[in-house]
């Protein structure tokens, strides 16, 4: 497919097709670095901003992905099951390494918000652990965790050092977990989002709200999931 | 909290936070008709543009949504379990009345997509049921099914007619249903979505992709759901 300019389809479009075309017979495969938009306007004969534009289109269809500093790749999307993904626990891989970045962690006051969540009084005492996960050293969620200080006495970030949740609380205190609710919706990435994720500002993202609960039926920790959508098809899983 | 000209935050932004402070203060209880932007102009002395824009954010929100003709209402949320949602069956409401508009019901070719979803041939038939799933007569989600037609012979659209598609595989076809997966993902609406489902063009919707697995492992039944994001909290729940 070439580039026809008396068309009246918008030359962007246009654009868009044709790398979409070449993403989708496999001519260009997940993980390949596209050409520059320099080259590609002049492979094409069009502006720059016109190859911009549909080079973006496809990143927000989430058949691109650009790396600040390196290109434009095409996406490597797996598969990957929510169920399992927000309740992961070293059952078979003790010892597994999970790496995460912490972005903070402190002692606070509840507040209104985290209170609520996690049905306790405002002016109660939480620890708020923020961590940014990696994958292949790549950002691909931030994470925002309240656990009740009640229950935790004498947490430290080391426990949270590239491990999961529920591993320090079935490994370190002992909390016997009984069920995760979990909802899912989306946002379009803050300035503070986009930063870390490395994405654009208003990039689609998914939100996981997860609050677990203990055999006692009490909830015992709220996170809050802010998930890069176009790293990974996530799906869920039911047995009819 | 009143409106301040001088304030270097812009107006819209002002309208936004008031408007939002009636809602979760539960001045605004959920349900509660706003008043018109003209109205709403009047009362804070600046432009229906500007209300418009504070309200438009709202939306987006997900704190209040428009019906065409009839008014802006703030959102009366439930939550919403998506297993259940997408897996429903009369086990124990036999009966019960599952309204739906029908939008289309044919015998098509495959094709690509739609052959590579069922793992079939694209040259193999398929009947393609689109319809609108209604909820106290507002419009909630668009259904759109592809079953082959080599296993439901003779699919009349009257047993679609506002009932789920498991029921009538189950009590019309005898297939034993083992399990279903669904992709989930967004979209923003396009304006054949937002003129049926009565959103905004651009608005963000739920995309749920089914594919129904019968006991021999066969893929019987792909759909996919597009659904409103103002209507639910929607969630998934894991035991651990």
């Amino acid at each position: 497919m070439h580039i026809d300019k008396r068309s009246i389809i918008p030359l962007y479009s246009q654009i868009k097709k044709n790398l979409e075309l070449k993403i989708l017979t496999g001519e260009w495969v997940p993980g390949f670095k596209i050409p520059t938009e320099k080259d590609l306007a002049k492979h094409f004969d069009v502006s720059m901003i016109t190859v911009k534009r549909g080079v973006l289109e496809l990143v927000s269809k989430g058949l691109l992905y650009r790396q600040r500093g390196r290109g434009t790749f095409v996406s490597k999307k797996v598969d990957k099951n929510i169920q399992q993904l927000v309740t992961l626990r070293n059952l078979e891989d003790e010892g597994k390494y999970y790496p995460h970045k912490q972005l903070k962690f402190e002692k606070i006051i509840a507040g209104e918000v985290i209170s609520k969540a996690l049905e306790i009084e405002p002016n109660d005492l939480v620890y708020a652990i923020h961590r940014l996960k990696l994958e292949d050293s790549n950002p691909v969620g931030i994470e925002y965790t309240y656990l009740p200080q009640e229950l935790f006495t004498d947490i430290t970030p080391a426990m949270f050092q590239d491990d999961l949740i529920y591993n320090t609380f079935t490994n370190k205190y002992g909390v016997t977990l009984r069920k995760a609710r979990i909802y899912i919706s989306t946002i379009l990435a803050s300035e503070y989002e986009a930063d870390i994720l490395e994405v654009s500002k208003a990039d689609q993202l998914f939100v996981l709200e997860r609050f677990t609960y203990s055999e006692d039926k009490r909830i015992v920790e709220y996170s809050k999931f802010i998930i890069r959508q176009d790293k990974a098809n996530y799906f869920i899983e039911v047995t009819l």
